[in-house]
């Protein structure tokens, strides 16, 4: 590997260079390394997100994120396998119908997941809350899950992208989290190291996402899917809404609970409806489009599949899922059409109710969290229930009360309609 | 002070808001500590780089940083101060007559100068090829010498502008250095702490020079003028070239000898005319230009306040100066005029013979440099000597001859103007 010094990969970026193949293998390699320091890497990613990084300098930061670690590989699998990815939003708990139900149409879904970091809510820390389950495994014991359940949802290993942790855990506090090439090479380098075949990617736009708008998140997809392209992967993205919360859930435990609804063949309709598209694509993706997953919610199928899915982690899929202790009803001030509700609103309530955390070591509270009892288009009656807060410390009520403030209209309903859910499709 | 997060800063000047007051306080002052990371501060200076400070940031940041540390004070001098700052060039060895030479007209010089680093030489550099001189004086020692002698030159104490001190270094290994908010407020942190009454700067512009066009520098120096003026710091700048070197040598000793020269009457032009030039504006800045420095030059006056600046920091000014172990003597390849002599090129070879260092824990030669036998516009002879290199180590030529490759063009001479050393004032 050519020799380089971290100044000269710094001063080319910040003068608005091409960063050659070379300078970023190099750079790559020698901060996983710790040779160039973590205050030449936070001046490298301002100077990338501030002047960018084209096409080629992208993919190439990729490949050197996932040349610092380990690579998978299901090729040995009886199953084709396709995997999942969201950006993030307010009651996203579609991973948890999504991989057992994929399963049950027959393709593995080997789906690394992470905790939850502000508003938006983590995969791991929702199943958690189901009694018994643990989300670290051992390679082996994710294959074994895989062969016989189809589906295993856990934590990715130390071994895949380290570059990627370290580097991530560096923009946290640098202020250099929100550059497009930084997020995509993130993502793909953990989902190509991962070894999927297919790859669907759920970009959130909205209030309650990371990409506030339409054009940025487009830009966001249109960079991942090439990156996964490229990379072998087939790779498709969604851009989804993220202006309204999904479902009727944000929180832990009943978020588990709105899921299971939902593998049971009911659950709010928006749910649903993603959940089957985002698995369309995914059977496409791993070339099972022959299979109609909505057969496989209707056959209890799927439910089979999360039950065995959630046994096989140690956990109990039939016990009680914790609740918490303190509940705070808010009626709806008047009758009316629910119009808006706002996803950032709810998300900052649940995060302040307990459900998430404001530091990566603070525990989160499986029962806290937000239910709303209507979604916009719906009818509310004056004094009738419109939100329930819960949470085990009842001092957080307030400023989850003053999150929501604001955060949704009533009105008589003239001209409105609902928004779709899928906004784009890019592959 | 109010409570802020570096986060919050960084963000604000990655998306281009103007820093606020409190921030600009709590960043600086909570850096010194170590609350806020090298990593945050050089995402920071990144940004800053990038996106710039308007003049109102830049003040309070410069104030932040004199607020950082402790202030001197010369009120209680029996005579008016003046200071000169360069931004730094190839055989600018100014400050060592100017110091004295102003002393010898009345005024007060508390000089605090830097090492070289790079192919810029350091006044402390050259004068401790003087046998016995010593740079680090106690803030009595140089009261005392000020009172007595009328000028010292040392190093900066630490208790001068830390936060500077720590950015400085920060900056240098992540690739912020040429911004021109943080140039700014570093150089004059430092003057206006030291509390010095007049200030004049030499704003150096070429090849040569850390700005290499006129309007950067202009830029530069408007910005530093309007801090020192804002500072009740009498400030005045001088643009002047450093396309060319200055003098006729550029190293340690050689230019000590060559300042020696200039205070016995004799010396390059070139470096007489700036020396008086500069020796002018601080006389004005400190309310006397009733006197001629000239005069002083003339009359010896200059050379004892030399002599006796030496003699109180330990100096034998009689004492031979060191000389290096070996020389290479390169011809003149053609006769004519030699029409170009480029300072980067010469300041380079210097840099490669031992002169300059490559690390600030690197020793320096004090022998070691170039001298040149011509300057622009002066005639040469094929085969008569153009340049001599001088090092303690001949394993060195080879790379300081591949600097000056090219750094020069002999031809007729025809049309050929000698430039102004004073490009522009800024007051």
């Amino acid at each position: 590997m050519a020799a380089h010094d971290a100044v000269e990969v710094i001063l080319a970026k910040r003068d608005n260079h091409e960063l050659t193949d070379s300078q970023i293998d190099w750079v790559i390699d020698a901060y996983t390394r710790g040779e160039v320091a973590d205050e030449q890497m936070s001046a490298l990613a301002m100077a990338i997100l501030l002047n960018g990084m084209n096409r080629t300098e992208i993919a190439r930061w990729t490949a050197a994120m996932i040349a610092s670690g380990e690579r998978m590989d299901f090729s040995t699998l009886s199953r084709p396998t396709a995997d999942k990815h969201s950006t993030g939003g307010v009651g996203d708990k579609i991973t948890l119908p999504l991989a057992p139900l994929v399963a049950a149409c027959g393709v593995a879904v080997p789906q690394l997941s992470g905790r939850g970091l502000g508003h938006t809510g983590g995969t791991l820390d929702k199943l958690e809350s189901v009694p018994g389950w643990r989300a670290a495994l051992s390679n082996e014991e994710m294959f074994a899950i895989l062969e016989d359940v189809g589906a295993v949802i856990c934590a990715a290993g130390d071994g895949l992208a380290p570059a990627d942790k370290k580097l991530y855990a560096l923009r946290d506090v640098t202020g250099t989290v929100e550059a497009i090439p930084l997020i995509a090479s993130s993502i793909m380098s953990k989902k190509i190291a991962e070894g999927t075949g297919a790859l669907v990617l759920d970009v959130k736009v909205g209030s309650g996402a990371f990409m506030k708008d339409l054009a940025t998140a487009r830009e966001l997809a249109e960079t991942m899917v090439a990156l996964g392209t490229d990379a072998g992967v087939h790779t498709v993205a969604l851009l989804t809404d993220m202006a309204t919360p999904l479902g009727l859930t944000a929180g832990n435990a009943i978020e588990v609970a709105e899921s299971v609804e939902v593998l049971a063949g009911g659950g709010p309709a928006d749910v649903v409806e993603l959940t089957l598209a985002l698995a369309r694509e995914m059977l496409a993706g791993a070339g099972r489009d022959d299979v109609d997953p909505a057969d496989k919610l209707a056959d209890g199928s799927a439910m089979d599949a999360w039950k065995a899915m959630i046994r096989a982690q140690g956990g109990d899929p039939d016990a009680a899922l914790p609740e918490a202790k303190e509940l705070h009803v808010v009626a709806a001030p008047a009758s009316g059409t629910l119009t808006r509700l706002d996803a950032m609103a709810v998300g900052l309530a649940a995060w302040r109710l307990g459900a998430g955390r404001a530091r990566k070591e603070d525990p989160v509270q499986a029962g806290a969290g937000v239910v709303w009892h209507a979604r916009p288009g719906d009818e509310v009656t004056e004094g009738e229930p419109l939100f329930t807060l819960l949470t085990d410390e009842p001092e957080r009520f307030d400023r989850a009360l003053a999150s929501l403030e604001g955060g949704y209209d009533i009105g008589d309903g003239a001209g409105f309609t609902r928004g779709e859910i899928v906004l784009d499709r890019i592959s």
